[in-house]
Order: C-alpha cells, then structure tokens, then sequence
C-alpha cells in the first residue's frame, strides 16, 4: 500500500467504524424505543435515524456520485426540527433507506483512488477549488464522519444506562 | 502541496475545528453552568472537560511526542465515573489544561511530515505494525477527533435551546 493509500484506508476504516456503530445502535433497539428522546425536549432517536439518512443520501451529489436516491427527507429531517412535520416513513423503512443509502457510499468509496479522493466536491467551483483544494472529497468524508459521531453521542443517551 | 500533504491537511484542519469547537464552548461558558448534566443522571460539563484534558494528554505518548503533562487527571476523568472521585481542580484550572494540553498537541502536529503521521502509535509494537500499517498516528488523529465530535454533541445539549 501507498503512503496515499495508507491516509485513504485509515480515513474509510474510520468511516466504517461509524457506520456499523450507528446503524448498529439502531439495528438493536426495539421499535417503541425509537420515540424516546436523547434529552427533555430534544430530538427524538427517530429524527435523528432520518437526519443521517438525509445527509448521507446528500453526499450523493456532493461527491459526484450519482443523483440523490431520496430526496424527500430533506424537508421533515434536515429542513425542519423534529415534530414540526409529519413523516409518513416508518422506522423500519427509515432504517433499510440508511442502509441503502450507506451501501451506494460505500460502493463508491472502495473503488476510489487517491487522486479520486483529492478531487474537489461539487459544492466548490472550479475557480474556487484553485485556491482552496483542501475543499475536496477527503474533507467530505471527515466531516461527515465527525457529524456523526456527533450525533451517536448523543442517541446513546437515550438508552438506559449501563 | 503534494498528495500526500493534501491529505494531512484535510485531517488537521478537521482536528482544529473540533478543537475551538469544544474549547470555544467552555471558554463563553457561565463558570456556574458547569454543573450542569449533558443529560439527567449523565455526566455534567465539567466531568467532560476534564475528561477531554486527559484523553488529550493520553495523546503525548502514545503519538510519541514526550512525557505527559497532567497525568494526575486520569484517576477522576478517565478511569472513575462522574461524580465518584472528587477532583481538587476548579474549572478555570481545567480549562487552562486543557488549552495547554491541545498547545503541546499542535506544536508537534504542525511539524511533522506525511511520513511522520504514518509512522506507527506507541501502542502498537514494532511485529504488530508490520501486519496493521493503518495503525499509526494517521488513526489516532482521526479516532481522537471523532471523540471529541461524540461529546461535542452532548455537551451542547447542557445549553439553553437556541
């Protein structure tokens, strides 16, 4: 392995490790529990199952990957706070499309190359990539990664305790 | 900047948001509201400030860099749980540490080549690195910024609704 592709398997190894924990916290928890809140009138643990459905289905096109493969989450789980608007998803559906949506990620990411990952995100003008090529898909996967990891702190608070 | 820079880049760059994130967070905190629990019966801000100083100040050996600067803080904030061992240390004093602590990070990380981050972590011997070269300081960056996101995301909630 490269020196480039040791920076490239560490990053994705990270990814996963993420992945597989959220997902996982969700693959074990009982549907009832899916209501409960991670904090006295903060986002349920259903919202937050949607929210990172929604996001990383918009890192579809952010990356250049292809076109969104559910573009309707966006209004109840990114552009809305929770409660504010009803969702006819349920969480079983909701946990298949985070699944699905990783999945078409994860296809992508095994098959890219370095120079793959050094190529600016969509978000970015040419122009602007110039200047500031530090704007590029590697940054993408970092801070997605650290969204989530965001996010898994706070949906294991709304589990019992240890 | 070659590829191999690029990469480093993207990863400290994405380390030092996460850093003024979450000392930026304490540093406009009320000193009174440090009391207060990420979530009820959770740990409270001051726990988790402590506890950063010292996964930080882990950070010292384990990358390599030298001896650790508080090592006195892992009996409250690593290995007891809130509230179990009473710490002698305000939270003005903490967070002094903990600036200090993440200082000594970064004058290193700044310095050091791409060869140099994918070096191997002083957790992992010389046999082992061998067959697991994705197991050096690259990865620790990396897992150490997720940390902080993951409590990043707790401690925010400790916070007034905006």
């Amino acid at each position: 392995m490269t020196a480039e592709e040791l920076f490239v398997d560490v990053a994705l190894r990270a990814w996963k490790t993420n992945i597989d924990r959220f997902e996982g916290f969700y693959r074990d928890l009982p549907e009832e529990q899916l209501e409960q809140e991670i904090a006295p009138g903060r986002n349920r643990l259903i919202y937050l199952l949607g929210h990172m459905a929604a996001v990383h289905d918009r890192m579809i096109p952010l990356l250049g990957i292809g076109s969104r493969l559910h573009p309707e989450l966006d209004e109840v789980f990114i552009s809305s706070p929770d409660r504010s608007v009803a969702s006819s998803l349920s969480a079983a559906a909701l946990k298949e499309i985070l699944v699905e949506v990783d999945g078409a990620l994860w296809k992508a990411f095994a098959q890219w190359s370095p120079a793959d990952w050094l190529a600016r995100h969509t978000a970015v003008s040419e122009e602007e990539f110039v200047r500031e090529p530090h704007r590029n898909r590697f940054s993408v996967l970092l801070s997605r990664t650290t969204h989530m990891a965001s996010h898994q702190g706070q949906v294991i608070l709304a589990t019992p305790r240890a």
